[in-house]
């Protein structure tokens, strides 16, 4: 029997996210606690996660306190994908980690893909309007995808499948709403060029299937994710507005 | 019982040491296959590694076949952190990832931080002359120690271990020999501060303890790493020192 989890995560957080659906889909019991990013409370950097003061973040075990008082006696951890993998270890029945060794290795190698070309592409994209990095890093994802199989790795839904959902639904938010530090305008034609044409049928395929999963639904608010996304460029926006109009 | 398993590596490479000493930690039968990363033989990139071409790779299973002729039927398996999970997968008795939940996940953000924030440095300090980074890494390192353990978990030793000290002692010898692209006598000034201070004292008591890892010594030669380095960075040395020759 697992022991109490409290989890930290903030509105918006695509990390968050993924550590979500993996409690979610194991059914584990926990307790949700919102950490309010632009006014992050002192007692979560310094007792929850003094590494990095990011959430998510888990305190697991010790005896029952407020969320907002952790006991010391609590492992605190933290990182998504380690999380995502804790949560399998507590739940070893449930099939959100690969049983067999070599699609466990292969789910890791997708999650691996996801994490570093497709993050670092993610970010230069939004935050740069760089985006040949991202296709590529999309193509590579989709040249990852088990043939025949209902999701990356076999007919399970796997942490590989939720380590790309969780970044690629934040994505579409942007990209459609046309949301990031690139000029007014690359953001629909980058989602014209993603959703539109011919490349990555498989892999919206397989995005298609992946956004039926109940954990997801219950957990992604589009929305919640585009307002908070207006607020966080808006001064990028702006200074491209402004270099614009400068213009002679 | 574990099918077969090729591994492919090169004569120096800190990612395929990782490997290398999960597989010697827990006694694995292996045939290993040293990849020449100057001459880099076409069935490698195409029939082990098409994802990006690196060493360490891993074919697991299928029928007997020759390193350099490999099975299409054999599971073609990629990156250090992946592989070595891969390896505690499949000796599940072993002790070289913590049993506990807890600990597997503490072991987990160790490893994270070696790959992700030591990494970096490692690489901003060797290729870039960036100091102050690195040291902060292995700052933030020693203090993810669990105090009183001789590891870096437990009294076990763990992949936390495995990443940390491959890419330690790699660092070690470019430091001491001065080796890298940044003005000569930059390493040498690094390596007095790492190894002659008070700073790292108990990271360094515990790097002591893992290099007695007979997993080690048998897997690296500080030597052969010493004259890879000094090709490596032989043009990057040459410019410093034309250079500094330039200057009136
Ligand atoms: N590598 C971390 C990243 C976590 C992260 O970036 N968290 C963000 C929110 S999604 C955060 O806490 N930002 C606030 C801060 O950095 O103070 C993970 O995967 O868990
Ligand atoms: N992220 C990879 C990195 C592997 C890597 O960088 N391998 C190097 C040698 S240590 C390599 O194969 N370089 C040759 C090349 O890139 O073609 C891992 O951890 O396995």
């Amino acid at each position: 029997m697992p022991q109490q989890i409290t989890f930290y995560t903030a509105k918006v957080c695509p990390a968050g996210l993924r550590v979500e659906m993996a409690l979610r889909e194991t059914k584990a019991e926990y307790t949700r606690y919102i950490i309010d990013l632009t006014a992050k409370p002192e007692w979560f950097s310094s007792r929850v996660n003094p590494v990095s003061g990011k959430v998510p973040a888990i305190a697991y075990g010790g005896p029952p306190t407020a969320p907002d008082d952790p006991s010391p006696e609590s492992a605190k951890l933290i990182e998504s994908l380690v999380l995502v993998e804790f949560v399998a270890d507590l739940f070893p029945s449930s099939t959100i980690r690969p049983k067999d060794p070599v699609e466990c290795a292969q789910a890791r190698i997708f999650v691996d893909a996801v994490n570093t070309k497709f993050l670092a592409a993610y970010v230069g994209a939004s935050q740069g309007g760089v985006w040949e990095p991202l296709w590529d890093a999309l193509d590579a994802l989709q040249k990852l995808l088990t043939p025949g199989k209902k999701y990356a790795i076999s007919d399970e839904f796997t942490n590989a499948d939720i380590a790309f959902l969780t970044l690629f639904a934040y994505m579409e938010v942007w990209l459609r709403n046309d949301l990031g530090a690139f000029p007014p305008g690359e953001g629909l034609k980058g989602a014209e060029y993603l959703f539109g044409g011919e490349r990555f049928t498989k892999l919206l395929e397989y995005y298609e299937r992946l956004k039926q999963r109940e954990s997801f639904k219950q957990s992604f608010d589009a929305n919640l994710v585009k307002e908070v996304h207006i607020q966080y460029y808006a001064a990028a926006r702006a200074q491209f507005l402004e270099a614009a109009a400068a213009k002679p």
